[in-house]
């Protein structure tokens, strides 16, 4: 007999995707069919080869680093920063994490006492909750409106009500690719200020934005300063989410405490690539791929949810940005079906992915863990033929519900 | 006025090894003295060619990987540990990790509840109380013998007065050297088990034990697959530490949990890096480059350790590994010296490290953040040359006082 394990380790739940990925493989394997697989959170593309060729150079970084990140990759973000964000954030106030999943964790860890509570807009991206219950916070979670926006009346009520010390969203939203306006911004913002509250904006997806519209940041906004605190990173941006790099910028005693706890938790991000980052950063090619990238997606996007619209029972607003489309399925609970000799209900979200996994042969993740389990997360960043067999397979699995 | 921050972040201190970086450098500017710094933590010497040139086939892997590390990997960590330690673990009860700190991080919170106590064996890694602490757990210091070995007595004693949870040393020991001896392992693990406690083992320093001895683990002792937890990693066998590896094995139910904590605290190590190290743990180069890095810190060990015992005030015990010396230096507390026309007494193991920094132009990490104030330590992972030039400069500046 092992001793006990701590009580948390229960109450946190497994990544949504991964499970997901066993469950894909056997069907495949058991009914010889084969899988269109939208449930990557993640492009279908990598590096360029001038950033590819970087990590090897950045390889004879063999040594110890300094904990918060290459100094020279910092000053580098520190310039992305003033030019897409427009606001001024020195190399000191930069910091390189594991991800953003390491930003995350040692923020939360360094922004909440346990028992303080997060408050986490809905649907969100599924490590929020977890990264607030690992630093023995309390998630607090605040529902957008109908249309998957924020809701800044709730959230100052909310915010009142309940204590909030952190918020925590992403704009471009994953699941629901929202793309959160200046006036609501401004809105959030104002609250964020007046309850001296903190506010991590997660901007990962903000090289993904629709329609030649400008990515808003909340940095921007006057006063925020003092408040908010950037996470971002090249994972999407370049197609490089195995490499593990991340930042914060924010506060320097943000960073400051942040860097503290990160020369204990892991000692920062893996040098070579860290390097390789200064490549990417600052190369035509990369910025060109990228660029590409959204093109694709928003194409991907444009087919993808005119199509789902079209389908009896489905509703989807039209991502503004990321690579997700998060349409509504309620209105399909309640429908039976059968598969291999069985009957089955569609009750959740987990079993309507079951469903369109069964009858359509596509793998979406389901919306419970976004917060939202009406709903179904695909991923846009696939080879175009994928979205239209996925599409024509969920057409004709539907109609025969 | 920004929002307040966790208390946490107050109680945790910086990196001790890295505030020094910045003193030696402004010492050195100042005075235009050339400073011999024998602070390092890490190898001297990089990764073999072999190995670098397979991070450059490593970044192909850009997408996300599995959170508990690369299968290949753990399978040939799994034959590393048959093979060196007697035991067999399968690739399912390996997890890598960011680092050792990284799997020490998780295994914190996956062990502790807040408030319970860890028991750490000083002297220790700098990194262990606070790796506690961070979990909201409370490290409990256990003191060695005079020779600096673990004293199974007193651990009894206080492991029963004290209710502690998790046990938490190295063997062979950063910072003094000592290697547990399998007489030793067994009192350990006698008590262990009788009081139902967890013991991490952090062998980092394994590849480096001397005078032919062969390195012992606690895994291998009959009864401690269920409480014992192996930490390691290949930064100091192959001169990594800048690429952040480590790895974990243990019971099933930990590493379960480990991994799942992993999903969501960082989704884990570097994949370019992690293929890379198939390369290192299977390569007959990088094999004996460890050897080779063995043998110079053994005669670098030999040389300074009877060079540091002839000097009046200092004993110094030998390492039986690692790449450390710890010599006590508490004879010389109460001695003056003057420097650039001030006076100073020596009283803390910080005052005899700025002694040396500033008459000696040596550099050491002081004792107190390992857990004894008496001691400094030096690393051996350094040219002959620096070895001989840091003795002699030490025993002038000593003679002196």
């Amino acid at each position: 007999m092992t001793p006990a394990i701590s009580k948390i380790v229960k109450e946190i739940q497994p990544s949504a995707t991964l499970s997901l990925k066993e469950e894909i493989g056997s069907l495949e394997k058991e009914y010889g069919v084969k899988i269109v697989d939208l449930t990557a959170g993640q492009p279908d593309t990598g590096p360029t080869e001038d950033v590819l060729e970087a990590l090897l150079e950045g390889g004879k970084l063999h040594q110890y680093g300094p904990v918060q990140g290459d100094p020279e990759l910092r000053g580098i973000l520190s310039e992305i920063i003033s030019k897409e964000i427009g606001v001024r954030y020195d190399s000191q106030d930069i910091a390189i994490t594991v991800g953003v999943k390491g930003g995350i964790d040692i923020l939360m860890r360094v922004l909440l006492e346990p028992g303080e509570k997060a408050g986490i807009i809905a649907p969100y991206w599924v490590t929020y909750p977890e990264s607030v219950r690992l630093a023995h916070g309390i998630p607090y979670f605040l529902e957008s409106d109908d249309a998957l926006r924020p809701d800044p009346a709730r959230l100052r009520k909310e915010a009142e009500d309940n204590n909030i010390k952190v918020l925590l969203y992403s704009s471009p939203s994953n699941p629901s690719g929202v793309v959160y306006t200046e006036d609501e911004l401004e809105e959030i913002a104002k609250i964020v200020k007046e309850k001296d509250m903190w506010v991590i904006s997660d901007e990962i997806y903000g090289g993904f934005v629709f329609n030649g519209r400008k990515h808003k940041s909340i940095l921007s906004i006057e006063g925020m300063r003092s408040n908010a605190i950037l996470v971002d990173g090249p994972s999407k941006r370049f197609g490089v989410p195995g490499w593990r790099i991340g930042y914060v910028a924010g506060p320097r005693e943000v960073i400051a405490a942040l860097t503290k706890l990160q020369g204990h938790t892991n000692s920062g991000a893996s040098r070579p690539e860290q390097y390789a980052m200064r490549v990417a950063y600052t190369s035509e090619k990369a910025r060109e791929a990228t660029d590409h990238m959204r093109q694709r997606y928003e194409r991907n996007r444009n087919i993808f949810v005119k199509g789902l619209n079209e389908i009896d029972g489905i509703s989807c607003i039209k991502p503004e940005g990321a690579f997700y489309a998060f349409p509504s399925i309620k209105k399909l609970f309640g429908h039976e079906y059968e598969f291999a000799g069985k009957e089955y209900m569609i009750k959740t979200s987990v079993d309507f992915r079951d469903f369109l996994l069964r009858k359509a042969q596509v793998a979406g993740v389901e919306g419970a863990p976004f917060g939202m389990d009406g709903y179904i997360r695909f991923s846009l960043a696939t080879k175009q033929e994928n979205i239209a067999k996925a599409l024509t397979n969920i057409k004709d699995a539907v109609k025969k519900l």
